[in-house]
């Protein structure tokens, strides 16, 4: 029966099919870390369900990745009017529609190869009026400190980005191995697309108690320990933090970049959470304006690549595929094989489009300016106040550790899991986080993110809740979690 | 001068700068070819117009790729007014619109994440419904050949999608890395794709007096001379054929699957041109229908990827980024590392809901397909006059050989070029059919694709000419060649 269970309950493995053919896949490719198999089991029970099938629950809800949509959350009109009429220029005569929004659609048309989003945008690493605007953006963010349009590079999302940049590097093997320095906890997507691209991941650990503060020790000690081991040549930062909700300091971003310049790390600084800062006295600053402002020595010579994306809040157009790299520092050379990386895909223009209005936005005056500045303002008060609420809600149960989160739209708590559960996991095959996860889903039709996912090691449970929904939504999840996580703990004593 | 020329023409290289970062770079990025400079050039010329530049010509009019829209060629309406609605679902009110539009909108955005084309789609490689109504082309184009969901895996268009399946193969250095038969001339999008992907281009030459046929003794010679330097693993083949416009007949692809089937390899068959066949008493038969009416002995052993795009004619929706490959006969544990890859990157879903469209168009009785069926047939009519008018054209210059294309938009006239010329080419560091192209670029603005780029060497001189154009704009281009073509000949006699 066990035994049984294991193979319906586990990771996903193919020991026992271990044909040529399957040897001969790229070793690369076999590296990959098997995914939990929580989405899958998620759209198991949806179509379940679908069919009639008798459930607790009349609908899985999953909260497990930044998907604001998917939860229900609105887009922004502006962006989609814009790109409605782009898509069919006949709406250009629309009067229903501002005139703002159409103006915008006309100006954005006529920089599409023959006015259409059907044409390929590959020779230029992205359409140049949308590097342009986003060059604009990025100076007037930083106060002055300025961005030029050609070391922009457009791609479809953030992780494609990182993933053309970690294709570049990777190299070596065994002790020859490019590096990466990665915290822990990281984006859960992120572990996958380092194995994917022949990077070793090199763990550095966030530090819980700071409410998942970067500590220099940490990472001094896990570029030491690395070393001998690859050859460690990036360090990987997200901030805001995903998943943690933590916004850097002036202080620590300047202690980062003093490491990564004496160690000659390049500084991949995913930032895609900037404009979800709701933590009390907290502001998004970027690492390129900390840069600047230490002066020469450090502006100069640190290689920096600046990670953004049209994905997060409050956008949260995840489907569009969009985002763009800012590259400062690196040598032309070796920019030239990026850009010929680049030339072999070409970013989707719709998703190019929506980037320039999210760069771009209606301004005081503009007819489309108080319901663009209102949805805005709307999906901010919400994620503050959900990511407050669920906070609280989440520390008022027992053996749940919560710490608050500052920025973006995810929580991460801990799990003081009983040891005849984490036991239970373990002879299942399972780690506990996600042994705890599917079980959840199976009893209260909830998807939740596993710790593991995000590079926890199994000693350390955590959990993942995107807290960018509805708030009803939101109130029914933490319902769901708390029956189940109180009968789990009697199940458990 | 000469020196100084050459640094200005010449196909972009960075000898001079190696640097440790650049030697660091991955090294299968380094292997890329490089890519011509036409298109920045181009480019360059474009932005001297804009800034007042006095040039005998007034715009540069790119027809190197297969890139319609860009050349003035409309969108097929059904499509459009069905992702406007998709992005802005306001538009479902909008009785302007058809119904059968705002109909197939609804039902497309509800399948879509919380009704969003801005959710993730990541969980299932594509949307279930657009894989179904895939599936369900797949089996009416192929007479009932049945076709299943589970076999298809949506990508943002047939480059990365034939991407992802490279990086699956990629293993082994030296005589034990996988090599993957390719066509002379291929699409020239291809090797650059295969440098990357870090698979060895074994090539086989396509018989250009035969209308650049297959033929079975140029495969079997060409795997004979690649074993012992390589792994061959994968033929790819191109039917119809990017840029030789071939299509094949059944005998020949029932050589091509036996002689898949005796070496032991996998079947590449890109098929994107496969609704843009004209050529007088040409049909496409697709290579799984061949397979299968072959019987068990081949239907259930070939191992068969067959890949389709939005990108080709009539859609030519390049800019969206949607294709689809179909997996048979492969190891499901290979397949699940396929779906592993994929997990790493979600297709766009605009892309996604475009390629539903694309397979399952409006029908006779449905209010859109009047003009839905005159839109495609106004671009097919138009397709096949060009093809025609352009290669009767080019035959009638001296020193230009065509063979009539049969399908899809590209023709790919032979050039004889003058010994003068191709010495004078060869000491400015380039080909000769590149210095061809930029000489016409720099003389009379028009923009074709060089031969070499297709996999042609360089005693082979070829050039690419993309005709799904507007009538007046490829007549403007064949004048323009003719022009410079003359003018050549008078120069190098």
């Amino acid at each position: 029966m066990m035994t049984n269970n294991k193979h319906v309950l586990c990771v996903e493995q193919s020991e026992q099919t271990e044909m040529s053919s399957v040897l001969q896949v790229n070793p690369r490719v076999r590296a990959i870390r098997a995914p939990t198999r929580l989405q899958s089991v998620a759209a198991r029970i949806t179509q379940q369900i679908a069919q009639g099938a008798n459930k607790p629950f009349k609908k899985v809800i999953d909260v497990s990745s930044d998907d604001p949509h998917r939860m229900g959350m609105a887009p922004i009109s502006f962006v989609r009017q814009v790109l409605a009429v782009c898509l069919y220029p006949e709406l250009l005569e629309e009067k229903t529609l501002p005139l703002d929004v159409r103006q915008r659609a006309k100006r954005l048309l006529g920089v599409c190869g023959g006015g259409s989003v059907g044409s390929y945008s590959t020779a230029t690493s992205g359409l140049p009026l949308v590097k342009k605007s986003i060059a604009d953006f990025i100076t007037k963010r930083d106060n002055g400190v300025s961005s030029h349009p050609e070391n922009i590079i457009i791609s479809n999302g953030s992780q494609k980005t990182l993933s053309l940049v970690l294709h570049l590097m990777a190299s070596g093997t065994g002790v020859t191995q490019t590096g990466v320095l990665t915290p822990v906890p990281s984006p859960h997507t992120l572990p996958m697309l380092i194995d994917l691209s022949g990077v070793k991941l090199v763990p550095y650990q966030l530090k819980e108690e700071a409410g998942w503060a970067v500590e220099l020790e940490e990472l001094q000690q896990a570029l030491a320990t690395a070393r001998g081991d690859c050859e460690p040549r990036a360090i990987y930062i997200s901030n805001p933090g995903n998943p943690t909700g933590h916004v850097q300091d002036r202080k620590t971003m300047e202690r980062v970049i003093r490491f990564a310049a004496a160690e000659g790390l390049v500084l991949l600084a995913e930032e895609v959470n900037q404009d979800s800062v709701y933590g009390q006295g907290k502001e998004f600053i970027s690492y390129k304006k900390v840069l600047f402002e230490m002066g020469k020595k450090y502006a100069e010579k640190v290689e920096l690549i600046s990670l953004h994306s049209i994905s997060t809040a409050p956008m949260g157009e995840c489907g569009l595929r969009g985002g763009y790299m800012e590259v400062l520092n690196i040598d032309p050379a070796v920019y030239k094989y990026l850009r010929n990386i680049q030339l072999t895909s070409s970013p989707p223009v719709i998703s190019q489009l929506a980037l320039e209005v999210m760069v771009n936005p209606p301004t005081p005056g503009d007819l489309s300016y108080k319901t663009y500045a209102q949805e805005i303002l709307h999906t901010q008060t919400m994620l503050s106040q959900n990511a407050q609420r669920a906070c609280e809600f989440l520390n008022g149960l027992p053996g749940i550790n919560c710490e608050p989160a500052m920025a973006g739209v995810f929580l991460f708590p801990r799990l003081h899991l009983p040891l005849k559960l984490v036991e239970e996991a373990e002879m299942l095959g399972l780690e506990a986080d996600v042994f705890y996860c599917q079980k959840l889903l199976e009893e209260e039709g909830v998807c939740l993110g596993a710790g593991c996912e995000n590079g926890q090691d199994d000693q350390n449970h955590h959990i993942r809740l995107c807290v960018l929904a509805p708030p009803d939504t939101l109130e029914e999840v933490l319902a769901r979690l708390r029956s189940f996580h109180l009968r789990l703990l009697y199940r458990f004593p």
